[in-house]
């Protein structure tokens, strides 16, 4: 991206606007549009917040991404993750619903608005690489859980509160008793039909003879036909008069000015929720993002996208909304419907901004258990079930932090959740990298090979050993380096060489450094000369700036081979052997690739 | 070390003890003693203790070590740097010298010895790789310069209380009016007659005729001959009288018995501290251990090395005495003067056990000056100013690091010093490892080997990009890695195939395979064939346990000529240059090594 475009990527696309890109964009709006009024009502309702603050998280949010973002059609607003981590923040300050519960979801927005802003600004989205790809997964999947636990209670129409699966089953099972029967049908009804359109419409779509892209949007709208019919249905059969609980009235407004109230420690106390909560918004966005990006050629801006999210948290908490991130399944039908820039999203922001000014009064009547049924089938998509065993397969490490992942958020809560799943990773990683793969090798008859002693028939030599590691040196493996060569030499006093093979050396750092000199000196003080071979170039050209190239009791030479040979005192006998032509010449070797 | 001496190497190195190794432990441990019995006092009033509990930490703890540690020559017991930190963690809860203060140091001891046991039974040492070289380094100097700083008022006569440099500095200007003349005296004297012991008494020696090893084992008798001249100068010029302050009556006794107080509120205040006391006093002392087995080529197992500090810690806890660890000065003087096995230990045990019971009456009148400029001369060792300017030479990233410990240190204090210089060094670590080297590589002319397009005149094909990169693939790297090769096809619509060649690739983790998945979904939906080279054999077995095998657009190549070759549809004119020699086979690659 050209840097004038830095910060402002509607420079970029906006030049080269035309007429055709118009028409593409304005029905990807409308489609889109279609799909997040009953999503934003009812992720609204599913982080404890009035059903209007969903919409309104949906208009100026999309404007100040559509401003800032990086992605031509990745589509902000309310998402169920980041709603649920909204609900057990702001719950931690103030009743779910109440005026300071509202207040602290805006400071919320804020604050993980300004967190993005920052790490963008300082370019510190690698911090959002501490949470990797297991992790996340796992956390999908309990947050998915959790989720649709926490709705069945509208389904049932009972209460049923708490942020762990205890709690959540403790309370329905409590209440179960209390169940709307009428509620219950519709909030089943619901489900049913959303699944079926899921799964059993497009098929009939396309036997219809519908192309597979429409029969895919078509799909997509489900939930607007089930807030339509449920809607309906409460008013004809006057069930709200039979115990069914409504949305109710929506106040008919344009977005509100709202001002994030400063209280210093409501701040402290949401910050780390705040942090986890970006965290967790901007890796799910990006990858959203990179996806689609992708399939036309383009590509994002990391950076750049945490200055869109950042300010699409900051509009919202200015404008009455909540956190908000880049959602998987809208930005999917706005990328099939064939939105062609940002613009598309300003345009949603109007049909949303229509929405609330308008059709609210109509939503009065609508059912919280089709919100419910909306919000579960959404969610269960989420739930991915094969993945762990995949992990299990493919890396015991990695499905150890994505059970620890799992287990806290199921059992303990989101945060603890993330915070388990970072803290997971992070040790098993510092766990391997503080014991590579290290072996000892000799040469393989008649070639200039050195090989592990333990898997092939070497040659060896009882006055040399080779030890080659197969890992960068650094402060995280330089203490098992020092112990590793002690260990090797213990006890061994035939040995008066020993060679360090370095051709998967990437890097050396200062510690790395240290712990060479230090070997060196113990080696010194043990009477055996240290060596260095097959150092790559850019390792070599900053070991030259330390005093271990002058300090070495032994070399550094440039193969292994010539190292070993050399410090046999000759050629080995087999070497003689006539089968094997001697080389004219050393092979070229990648010092300085 | 065999399975039956883990937890008890006394097992090993007992069953083969013979008169003559005796007589070499005895005649260690007596120097030993001399050289401990001034120092323990000092330290234990560095640590705002009563100089009696220096002795108490110099018995238990030093037999605790010789049953469970794995070292033939450390000394344990107090130390300047643990002395510091005890005085930091235990000021924190109650006024040095008061009985809470005391207990503090009880649970200090408690605490840290726990953790140090934990982490040997669990293995966890390499938690101890998070303090890198420059970051220890850093410690210890900025460590070394407080408490030299901290130690001028007692040179002075005067008050100065604080645990970091402003507050020292301003105490001690602030009370500078109050110097005690004869104190200062003997102070000045001290310090000058132990510097000059240090620096000009082993060349006179030497020249005198005696060996180089008795030289500086007599040198390193200077203390004790400080502490005797200057008792007697008190006592003969009635300088108590005058003003000097002394260290007064220590009771004649051997080591109470105590138990650290069980307040969980106090043990939770304590447990970082405690944490951080451990980690360094561990690292500290493994770092000696090794350097001292490594000159007879034994070696020391770091985990046993955990147990051996954690089982003198606890009983330092029980027996009156506060943290302890393996001291560097020390430990060398006992290798150097012969000790051979830790049964020396044992009998510097005897030795200060002794000096608990008869010598104290005698130590009374022993001036405080005296002591602080044992600690002085001992500390200023620790500064090492050189070290900053080597590290920043060689690596900036470590200077940071370092420079953040020595300020944090010096101006905060000691346990955030430890915690800013883990935290710079781990930040560091992760962004370097979120963005590894990588580089677009092309055939050189004549050859089969691949090098950077810009760094070498390279053959390259516009169909075919190939990526090198030139680090394990994990989860600090999958999205640069992403990134990478979008930023590499964006935009270029001329890219049949996209190559990652791996010969640096040590490991490849669930990350950096969902990774590998989600570039090569992507690449398909832009219609690029995705090929790997050059994978390692361990890498490879594990890839075969993954779906990337079978869902990938492209192929595996066992090397990147091949594969440039066979993607190119034939091979390049230029490698029909008779100049260049057909080779016969391909080379024989390290894929099983």
């Amino acid at each position: 991206m050209p840097s004038r475009a830095r910060f402002l990527p509607i420079l970029e696309w906006g030049r080269s606007y035309s007429g055709k890109t118009f028409v593409s964009d304005i029905v990807a709006a409308l489609i889109v549009t279609i799909m997040l009024i009953p999503q934003s009502l009812a992720y609204a309702m599913l982080a404890g917040l009035p059903p209007e603050v969903g919409l309104y998280a949906s208009i100026a949010p999309i404007l100040a991404y559509a401003l800032f973002g990086s992605s031509r059609t990745l589509a902000v607003g309310p998402v169920a993750v980041v709603s649920l981590m909204t609900l057990t923040a702001a719950g931690s300050v103030a009743p779910p619903g109440s005026a300071e519960f509202i207040a602290a979801a805006l400071v919320l927005a804020l604050l993980s608005g300004l967190f993005l802003l920052l790490m963008g600004v300082l370019r510190l989205g690698f911090l959002a690489n501490l949470l990797s790809h297991p992790v996340v997964s796992g956390f999908i999947t309990a947050s998915g859980i959790l989720i649709a636990t926490s709705q069945l209670k509208s389904l049932l129409g009972i209460r049923a509160e708490g942020g762990t699966m205890p709690e959540l089953v403790a309370g329905l099972w409590a209440n179960l008793g209390d169940t709307s029967l009428p509620t219950l049908a519709i909030g089943l009804a619901s489900t049913a039909f959303l699944f079926w359109v899921r799964k059993g419409l497009k098929p009939l779509l396309l036997a219809a003879g519908l192309a597979p892209r429409a029969a895919d949007l078509l799909a997509k709208a489900g939930p607007i036909v089930a807030v339509l019919v449920s809607t309906v249905a409460v008013v004809a059969l006057d069930l709200e008069a039979a115990g069914v609980r409504v949305v109710g009235q929506i106040p008919q407004s344009l977005p509100p000015l709202t001002v994030p109230p400063f209280d210093l420690e409501l701040w402290m106390t949401l910050a780390i929720p705040a942090l986890l909560l970006s965290i967790i918004g901007f890796v799910e966005s990006v990858s959203v993002a990179q996806t689609l990006a992708a399939r036309r050629r383009e590509r994002i801006d990391p950076d750049q996208e945490l200055i869109g999210l950042g300010a699409a948290n900051i509009a919202a908490s200015f404008t009455g909304g909540y956190p908000v991130t880049g959602g998987f399944a809208r930005s999917v039908v706005n990328h099939e419907a064939g939105a062609e820039t940002p613009a598309a999203g300003a345009y949603t922001a109007a049909g949303i901004l229509l929405a609330a000014l308008f059709l609210t009064p109509l939503l009065a009547p609508l059912p919280v258990a089709t919100l419910a049924a909306t919000i579960i089938v959404a969610v269960l998509g989420l739930v991915d079930l094969r993945k762990p065993v995949e992990v299990f397969r493919y890396s015991r490490a990695d499905f150890a932090a994505m059970m620890a992942t799992i287990a806290a958020t199921l059992l303990v809560g989101v945060e603890p959740g993330v915070m388990a799943g970072v803290a997971t990773s992070l040790l098993l990683y510092l766990w391997r990298a503080s014991r590579p793969h290290a072996a000892i090798v000799g040469r393989v008859p008649g070639t200039e090979h050195f090989r592990n002693v333990e898997r092939h028939d070497v040659i060896t030599n009882p006055r040399i050993v080779t030890i080659r590691v197969d890992e960068s040196l650094t402060y995280l493996n330089a203490r098992w380096l020092e112990e590793l060569v002690l260990e090797t030499v213990a006890g061994n006093p035939e040995i008066e060489h020993l060679i360090l093979m370095c051709p998967a050396v990437n890097a050396i750092d200062a510690s790395g450094l240290e712990s060479l000199e230090a070997i060196n000196r113990r080696l010194a003080d043990a009477g055996i000369r240290f060596h260095l071979t097959e150092v790559k170039g850019p390792v070599m050209d900053r070991l030259r700036r330390s005093h271990l190239v002058d300090d070495l009791t032994g070399a550094i030479w440039l193969t292994q081979h010539e190292a070993f040979a050399a410090l046999a005192g000759a050629r080995p006998p087999e070497a003689a052997d006539a089968a094997a032509p001697p080389r004219p010449e050393p092979a070229p070797r990648s010092r300085a690739a």
